[in-house]
């Protein structure tokens, strides 16, 4: 007994059996690296790929710096690098919404640099690097973390570097810590922020003259940082995605056991819906909404949950009373009448007429704002729950905005379809469940996927500081053929958008777009899966054994791969 | 391309990479099954363990057939059976909620009773049973579902035989399909109608006079379903568990990412917490609510959700401003002051004061009820959060009584404990997230220890009958020296409860015990646990590798086992 004891208090504090085990698992490298014993840097030169936004022009103006040094070319690694500098002494830090895979960028970084130079480690994020909150990164700190978390070694924030006082914070912990580069693990916010910094700390920051190098890493679980065959996705995507399928995968094999439930799941993925669609491509579930097909065919909210009672309708005629519907966390401001009842509400609630408005209750409130919206609007209004029509009179944000998150459309949806099933046959038995997965799939241990792309990802943010680039972000080709190591030049990638009414660069998301290989295939495939259970449960991600080795389904259906087996090394 | 798509047509309707993969796993089994490659009955023999309850004579009074033949004594397995008679027809069916594991039952049945017997599966349920809705279960359908699901193959229903129409259906289901015996795979209740049933089924039943068996099987992910070594857990725990602990060790992660939040978890489990005592035990969260303790020790709802804001203090004057709490499905009823508060509540709405109050709006009726409830019972009403206040008015099943389970425990913790840090020290930053695990750990793919343990059970079950027992549950016992199919007489459970107001024979759930080895190493951790992150992370469940042999915790620690690696063969 006192043995079993002994081990349990040896599994606390991140020493599981499985976290043991995983530290274990031998990570392949790009051929670019050499040897996966002792990787060494890979050299970089320019392709003859070059990158072009409609607005290159004005990104040129503003980052002359950086745009005249990398001309928007991309850069592909050429081999071994042999005559890596050293000395050299690099930031790390992660930004915006933990995902999968983070520790082992450090670890691909920590292992490139070697002995040699430095690795410091920046805690939390942005934040962090504006407090020069530095800690040198050690050996010991890579075995620990490796192919584990999330973001819990260093922790992350959201703060943006716009300020002049905070670029200034961040030129003074430059200094303070000599560094020489800066690597910004994050999503399209983070690496715009990247491009801004690699601008700022370009020249003129160091005693010689000198700059500060900064190179981005493209991380995000909701996928919506791709780049054609350059970035075929973000890392954290492949785990996030297989934690969620794992789970509505086992709901699916649950509603065809217990025979009687409907399941309303919405998934995390702020706007785009990459992670439904891939979801629903790795489980088949009755229903998949996408939210970008929504708003090109400018769906009602009516029409969306009729089209989900059809199908509850449809199904029970076979006597098949259940059924997955999958919903993309974004939903709701992909709806364009839900889009336009929100902005009409938000003028409504500004306007002087409403200044007595607090002191009504709800259902006044409620017939005070149909009473001024414009006809179609108050027939949507009047169409929509009693929670969600006290949620859009409640919350506000410090802007007066509504907080369309804090919206349960998962709920709002079973309940309307609910209503609507008792309009079309009343006898149809109906019950729902809802269920949002997000936090789930963050901070997972990482899939075999994405831990040996994100130390080959760790791997060529290193080498190319010791290449000397700067403005760059990371990126792994080719993933289904050993994988090239390559580097994207940030300003190649930025646009100007309108946002809080000012012009701003901006990375573009990369939405779903309805003639990818991966939505054609789900929109092939969507009839028969209404019509029939003919799910598949991917089950949990397998880190051993034959089912370990798949990338995610919509990457290889989108990049023209043959199979789902990735090949790194 | 097309060898992608067609490789991803294949992998529907139960064909993942996963699914395909587990298909082929071998499974273990008890040296009284003879050799894995080919597993025979087992014969069975008196043990010297001889069961008694409290209600002991009232039992043998009511089940006098049962009792004679069990003389209440334990089976155990003598080795393999070289007399196994053959042309048996064997029905075996899903009761109550879903469990994984429950096809290896099936599988395990339909091994053992070999190509000499038949096999009939029930769909769905006690419900399939009554309609007499059988299908032969065929070779062909055991390598589809070994190693998945869930109860998908025959889905599952919640039926209590108990009427004499529905007894006499059963038979004349017996008849019509030439049953020689009946397995019923569920919980405490399912157990309980099967010793009903195989009382009723004991003789007299066919032409010749004599009856059909009916062995019970022990599924259920409450883990509420444990005698001592004689039955250490019901199947579906470790899985359920496993799921959950994944799930919540992500959330740890995140928490420790974002360094922002703390999330509010419930987990489901009717009534015990072993649930949450086991996923405890594999994570190290810093708050973890017992309901049995809340009870014993008589807290009030004010002194949990101080125990539980001090904690957020504590850890945010370390800069911790973030943790994961879990609670038991069941709580509410286990607070000794809720209890008595719904229980008046339900008085004072049924009492013909009340006439009026369907008529008054919700404010009106909180008063309405508040000036009737004893000073005590208005002091906590008026402290509850208004959404709880409005569900404890308003949600009555058709008994006229408040349905618990619909209250959203881990909001209304949330929220309270949020209102008394505020009220501690409210510049304390305080941010909750809330989960409900549930439905996605019942029907997840099987650990392996519960795919080998459900397997050896099916093994066992099928050789009882082939053994000529009836009135049993199959159980396997030493879990980490090898295995031993032994047979537990159902009659030798039963006591007598009260329940709507008449007796009735039930099978007692088995709660958490404030004295187990279990319960005791989480009360001398939790400190630890609470002061500061000590968490691990048990990973998603492993079907291969070194992390794939693990028993639940508190199975290991209340077994007294020396490792957490189970052995069975």
């Amino acid at each position: 007994m006192s043995m079993l004891l002994d081990h349990l208090l040896k599994m606390e504090n991140h020493n599981s059996i499985f976290e043991s085990a995983v530290r274990t698992l031998p990570l392949p490298v790009c051929a670019a690296f050499g040897d996966a014993a002792g990787p060494l840097p890979a050299a970089f030169a320019p392709s003859s790929h070059i990158l072009a936004t409609r607005d290159a022009e004005k990104v040129a103006a503003s980052f002359p710096d950086s745009v005249r040094a990398s001309g928007n070319v991309v850069l592909t690694s050429t081999g071994v690098n042999r005559n890596a500098p050293r000395g050299k002494r690099v930031a790390v830090l992660f930004s915006g919404g933990p995902a999968a895979g983070g520790h082992n960028v450090v670890c691909g970084l920590k292992r490139v640099l070697g002995p040699d130079n430095t690795l410091l480690g920046v805690r939390p994020g942005p934040k962090g690097l504006i407090k020069g909150s530095l800690l040198e990164i050690t050996d010991a700190d890579i075995e620990r973390f490796i192919n584990t978390g999330g973001f819990d070694f260093l922790g992350t924030d959201r703060t943006k570097i716009k300020t002049d006082a905070q670029f200034n914070s961040v030129k003074e912990s430059c200094l303070k810590h000599k560094l020489d580069a800066i690597v910004v693990i994050g999503g399209d916010d983070s690496n715009t922020n990247a491009a801004v910094l690699a601008e700022f700390l370009f020249k003129g920051i160091k005693a010689d003259g000198s700059g500060v190098q900064v190179i981005g890493v493209p991380k995000t679980i909701d996928g919506d940082l791709q780049i054609g065959k350059l970035l075929p996705i973000s890392f954290g995507f492949d785990t996030a995605t297989k934690v969620y399928g794992e789970m509505v995968g086992n709901v699916l094999q649950d509603t065809r056991s217990s025979l009687k439930y409907w399941h309303f799941i919405k998934l995390m993925g702020r706007s785009a819906s990459h992670v439904a669609l891939e979801v629903a491509l790795q489980t088949k579930p009755a229903v998949t909404l996408i939210s970008e097909e929504v708003a090109g065919e400018k769906q009602s909210l009516a029409s969306i949950v009729d089209q989900i009672a059809q199908t509850v309708v449809a199904r029970a005629s076979k006597g098949i009373n259940h059924g997955v519907v999958l919903i993309p966390e974004g939903l709701i401001e992909f709806i364009p009448e839900m889009k336009g009842l929100i902005a009409e509400l938000n003028d409504t609630l500004a306007h002087p007429d409403a200044a007595g408005f607090a002191a009504l209750n709800s259902l006044q409130k409620a017939e005070f704002v149909e009473s001024r919206l414009t006809p179609a609007n108050a027939r949507l209004w009047s169409s929509l729950p009693v929670y969600v029509v006290r949620m859009l009179l409640a919350e506000r944000d410090s802007h007066g905005n509504l907080q369309v998150s804090l919206i349960p459309t998962e709920r709002m949806l079973g309940d309307m379809v609910k209503e609507r099933v008792g309009e079309i046959d009343a006898r149809i038995p109906f019950a729902a469940h809802y269920h949002f997965f997000g936090y789930e799939g963050r901070c997972g241990a990482p899939t075999l996927f994405d831990a040996a792309y994100t130390y080959n990802l760790g791997l060529t943010a290193g080498s190319l500081i010791l290449d000397g680039r700067t403005g760059y972000m990371a990126t792994v080709t080719d993933l289904g053929r050993g994988g090239v190591p390559q580097a994207i030049p940030l300003t190649g990638l930025l646009n100007i958008e309108r946002r809080h009414g000012k012009d701003e660069f901006v990375i573009e998301k990369a939405m779903v777009k309805m003639d990818s290989p991966a939505m054609r295939y789900l929109v092939s495939r969507r009839a028969a899966w209404a019509a029939d259970d003919l799910f598949s449960s991917p089950g949990p991600r397998q880190l051993w054994g034959n089912a370990a080795r798949q990338m995610p389904i919509s990457v290889a259906l989108n990049s023209g791969a043959e199979s789902l087996e990735f090949l790194i090394g």
